[in-house]
């Protein structure tokens, strides 16, 4: 095998046979000075003929199972409770994770979750988390498969040992602007899942001016070519496509979120971030075949107290203490409405952007976050707002970051212009 | 600036600006850990995106621009004859160097000329040369300057200086299948010629089944940007689109092709040779401004021995003797025609590989060549043949490797089919 033909291969669109894809990926992963190896310009130059050209469905499921192979796959059959796990492909205000968890837990599945930090403009549920005093997110495998077994649900790191060529690959295409492909998010996303070892899983595909994909087209493809190959992989796989061009509920930013959810769990908080914990978790339990006549459903677990137990017993589970006050940023300040009338546009992306400003995201993956920092919201679109009343008010510990931040924020919302009547579930898949 | 970006702009099919790319050309090739540096694999995926979406003439000018003050630019304007050079993209049997720089030198011109190494099924004029006993090609800049200025005609390697981020990026492109875009072949051909020092330029650009660019679309595209870019720096440029669809001569080899040059510059040679030569000869003392009445012409230097008695003290300059015998290879064997009449086909790039399957050339740049083998063609196309005949001889120095030459000439030619008229000189441009 020679990297060189298999570039050229997908550089003049032709399709990749499978002992291709299966060499350049081992090679890629694995390769030393005493194996084959395929240089990160060669993988670089591979990712961009993939980004122009694309893959088939058969090169694609060939290609995620090769990055699942590059490492371990964790295997939960031996547990009483079906498992079954979400993703999203990221959003802004999105503590989903965080409510949606311990209410499919309460429901009776098991859910280990596998989850990321924020990068950019969208947060990550491990920030999140870590902003509860004492949460841990590094589990071994073996701690990881205790809090499922005694807890039913974990959300943790995934270790090095978890499709770690797919670890490699994310780097270089961060590096070298490859990572807006269609099938290399799609196997990027489902070779973590799939190592992970959920036996059925549902996606949480954003769609509008936060997502990651920001037209319903894209996120539609995105949504089918990740349902495809967790099928081609033998797990059931739904997707709901959401919509995520204003924030999920009304905070953004890591303990602002989490209190929020926390809020969910108690049988409150926002209707739309109520709304989709109970559809993800319908479609979770859906997934995981618990959706006969003696299914317990999502809606009644957070409204009799089960969810929020579920969730102190998780936290507890991994060092954290569910009744210490949250973090809280050592500043704030506030935007104004500068007109009447109806709020009809808050753009996710903008808002997401300003948290970030405030500290509650990162630049680079270096980058550390603040957990008290982000932005509360005191208007959503379809709220008739008056002038000079908060649209919005800032939390940092840095003062300094309050002008950036109000400068990401300005043109990110209108008032009095034309509504928008965007459903909160946009689709369904699979 | 922030190579990412610059991927970006140019994976969207956008235009790179001026800065981006001094700033990207220079990081590339002077970067180092106290100043900005790509990586290779951020060029490779650029490299990869300029191969999809192409250069505006402006961005190739700029990034010609880039890769030549990557180094130094040799001066040659104190000479007192002006200077020009001929580069080729490069064929099979094309010794047309060896006896066309005596033969403008003799004509009056001064004609300074980097010269590269035989790859793949092409051969290098430098690997040509080296088979005269003694000549060497490692010239530094002050003596390459001493040989012209004594001669007026030098043929050597470019040192390290000229060019570097053209020598860095392509070492690069060669690994990541990323060799074969249009804008990167002018650009990297063009640098180095630019940077050479020379005050004109005449291209010989291939067409053809032995040609890097086989049809004569993409030909004509490659030599107009390459003229645009020679007129865009100042240097007077013109191109001929010559045909590569057979060898040129009757041999394909480095000693072999020496000596067939130097039949050409005893007044005698085989047509195309002579008619190639005198053409490309006639268009350098064009551009070079001497073309007037009092010019001299190559066919005249070649019939009056001026020619002959230039490469003579050419050779001697960088250390050969031209009088000493050319080296041979140990073993030949033949290849015979299988049917009489006429031949009609005799495939250029098989006849190439062929040859460098008998040692004349290198499967890789690490590979060494050897300077006797290769093929003597007994027939070429037009010609008429009978049965049994001799088609061609190998000469190798180990009889191995005349079984997957001939394996490479083996549907390589034609007895009996369609006759094809293509002409030497298919176009001019310039």
């Amino acid at each position: 095998m020679d990297p060189i033909d298999i570039i050229t291969t997908k550089r003049d669109g032709g399709e990749l046979s499978p002992e291709q894809i299966d060499w350049i990926i081992g090679a890629y992963a694995n390769g030393d000075d005493t194996t084959p190896r395929v240089a990160d310009e060669q993988m670089a130059a591979l990712a961009m003929a993939i980004l122009w050209r694309g893959m088939t469905r058969a090169e694609l499921s060939g290609w995620t199972a090769a990055m699942l192979r590059s490492g371990k796959r964790l295997d939960f059959t031996g547990l009483e409770r079906p498992t079954v796990d979400k993703h999203s492909t990221g959003g802004v205000g999105d503590a989903i994770t965080v409510a949606l968890t311990p209410t499919v837990v309460a429901c009776g599945a098991a859910v280990p979750q596998l989850s990321g930090r924020g990068l950019g403009h969208t947060g990550g549920t491990l920030d999140k988390l870590e902003s509860v005093p004492g949460w841990r997110s590094d589990l071994s495998p073996t701690e990881m498969r205790r809090v499922l077994e005694d807890v039913g649900g974990v959300v943790c790191a995934p270790g090095p040992e978890l499709a770690p060529a797919d670890r490699r690959l994310y780097a270089l295409r961060d590096a070298t602007a490859t990572v807006d492909s269609l099938p290399l998010i799609a196997s990027s996303v489902m070779s973590k899942k799939l190592a992970e070892g959920t036996g059925a899983l549902v996606l949480d595909v954003k769609v509008g001016s936060g997502a990651f994909m920001p037209d319903t087209g894209s996120a539609r493809e995105l949504a089918q070519t990740m349902v495809d190959l967790g099928a081609d992989h033998g797990v059931p796989t739904r997707a709901l496509l959401t919509a995520m061009d204003t924030p999920l509920g009304y905070r953004v930013g890591n303990a602002l979120e989490v209190a929020e959810a926390v809020e969910v769990l108690a049988g409150g908080g926002p209707a739309d971030m109520v709304e989709l914990t109970v559809t993800l978790g319908r479609e979770m339990l859906a997934a995981a075949g618990m959706d006969g006549p003696a299914a317990r459903d999502p809606a009644a677990a957070l409204a009799d107290g089960s969810a929020m137990d579920t969730w102190r017993r998780m936290v507890r589970a991994q060092g954290g203490d569910p009744m210490a006050p949250l973090p809280e940023a050592r500043e704030t300040t506030r935007i104004l409405v500068p007109e009447s009338g109806e709020l009809t546009r808050l753009d996710a992306r903008a808002v997401g952007e300003a948290a970030r400003r405030l500290g509650a995201g990162r630049s680079t993956k270096e980058d550390s976050v603040s957990p008290g920092a982000g932005i509360t919201l005191h208007a959503k679109p379809g709220d008739d707002v008056r002038a000079g009343s908060p649209l919005a008010t800032l939390h940092a510990d840095d003062p300094a970051r309050f002008g950036p931040a109000s400068e990401a924020l300005a043109g990110a919302y209108e008032v009095g212009g034309k509504r928008r009547t965007f459903p909160l579930v946009v689709g369904k898949l699979g």
